[in-house]
C-alpha cells in the first residue's frame, strides 16, 4: 500500500491522477492558492477529495504572487490571459518562476510529515515545450534533490516523485480518467474563472482537444467556441 | 556585479552571508516564517535589510508549522527544545521536513523574478551531522534541479546556489564576519526568543564555542552559563 501526497489543481490532469493514486492507497490531496485570479481551481480539487473521502491540505501562498508581480500573467492584475494554444509563445506569460519547485517542496514536507511514500503530480507530455519545470529532467532532478536533502528522515519505503503522465498527452489522460470513472464535470480547466468554461483560453482549448482525442465524451460547458478550436 | 537573494534568519552565519553577498553587488533579503514560536529572529534580519539599506521580503509560512505539527519541536506547542550540543541525537527533534528546500524553492522564483544571478544561503559545516539539507551534496542537487527546472527562464549571468560557508565551520564564520564588521549585537542565535539569549539552547552553545575559537569577542549577553559550557 502507498500512501501518496498528490497536487491537485482541480484541473483534468491532476483530478486524473488523484483518482489514480487513489487505487494504489490513502491519499492526501495538497492544493495550492499560489495567488491567481479565483480560486475556483481549488472548489473542484475539494470535490475531488469529498468524492475519494480523503483529505484536502490546501497552502495558502498568496503572497507568492505580489512578490513575483510583474512576471506572470496569472498573478499580476491589469494583464490580459493570452488566448490561443499552449504551443504559442504568448503562453510565455503564464509561467510562475519555479512554481512546480515550491509546490513540490511543500509536499515533500508534508509527506515525510505524515509518513506518505511518494508526492505526485499531474504533468503531462503536453506540458514539456512551454513548462521547463513540467519535463522528465525536471522530475529525475527533484527527485534526486529530495533524497539527498531528506536523507535518514525519508518514510520507510519512500518512491519519490511520481508522474505517470510525464511521457503522455492529455488525450491519454483522458482515456485512463474514463476507464477510472473520473466526473469530468467535477473538473475545471479554464483559467479565467467565469460561471463556465471560457471555451477560448489555452487550457479551454487543451481539454476540448484531449476529449476530442480520446474520443471521450466531454461533458463540459463552453461560453464560445472560436474557430480555431474546430479546424 | 552579481544580485543575490539571500535567505537570511537572523542569526550569525545568514547575517554574515548578507554582509558578504552586499560586497559583491545587489542583495534582497529573503526571511521565512515558517511557524517558529517567536519572531524574533525576522526582526533580527530586519536589522541587517535597514543597516545595508536592501529590501527585505518576508514570506509568511506560518501554514507550514500546523500542517506539519508532531514533527518537530520548533513548531510544535508544547513539545520542548532540547538543550546541550547538537550532534546530540536530541537535536534531530528540530529538523523541519524540507525545510531549506522550500525556503531556497521560494528564494529562486523571487530571483528568476527579480533577475538576480543566485540565491544563497549560510549552511555551514557544523550543520551536516543532523542536517542532510545543510550539506555540500544537496547545494549541488538543488543547484541543479533549479537549472533544470527554469530551463530557458534563467536570468543573464546566473549563478545558481551559492553556499560560501558550505565546507566551514561556525568558528570561521565569526572571523569572517568579525573582517566584515559585521553587528553581532544585531544578530539572534537562541532557539528560546527570550529578552536575551538563554545560553543554554544548541544555538546558544554553538554561538559561544564559535566566537571563543575564532577568537572574537562575544559581545552577547547571556541569561545563563551551564557548566557544560565551560569544560
Amino acid at each position: 500500500m502507498t500512501h501518496t501526497v498528490a497536487v491537485v489543481s482541480g484541473g483534468m490532469d491532476s483530478t486524473t491522477l488523484a483518482y489514480l493514486a487513489a487505487e494504489e492507497g490513502p491519499v492526501t490531496i495538497l492544493s495550492v492558492d499560489y495567488g491567481q485570479r479565483h480560486v475556483k481551481e481549488l472548489e473542484f480539487a475539494a470535490r475531488t477529495a469529498e468524492r475519494l473521502r480523503v483529505p484536502q491540505v490546501v497552502v495558502p501562498m498568496g503572497w507568492l504572487g505580489p512578490m513575483i508581480s510583474g512576471t506572470s500573467a496569472l498573478v499580476t492584475p491589469g494583464v490580459a490571459v493570452p488566448d490561443g494554444h499552449y504551443a504559442e509563445d504568448t503562453m510565455r506569460a503564464t509561467v510562475v518562476p519555479n512554481r512546480n519547485a515550491v509546490m513540490l517542496n511543500v509536499a515533500a514536507s508534508v509527506a515525510v510529515a505524515v509518513g506518505a511514500q511518494r508526492i505526485a503530480t499531474g504533468v503531462h507530455a503536453g506540458d514539456h515545450a512551454v513548462y521547463p519545470d513540467c519535463r522528465p529532467e525536471f522530475i529525475a532532478a527533484l527527485d534526486e534533490m529530495l533524497r539527498v536533502g531528506n536523507d535518514g528522515f525519508l518514510p520507510d519505503g519512500w518512491r519519490g516523485v511520481w508522474a505517470p503522465f510525464v511521457e503522455v498527452g492529455k488525450d491519454e489522460i483522458a482515456r485512463i480518467g474514463d476507464q477510472l470513472g473520473v466526473p469530468w464535470t467535477d473538473t475545471w480547466s479554464c483559467y479565467k474563472g467565469g460561471p463556465v468554461h471560457c471555451g477560448a483560453c489555452g487550457t479551454c482549448f487543451e481539454r476540448r482537444e484531449a476529449f476530442t482525442l480520446a474520443g471521450v465524451v466531454d461533458p463540459t460547458e463552453y461560453q464560445a467556441t472560436p474557430e480555431y478550436v474546430t479546424p
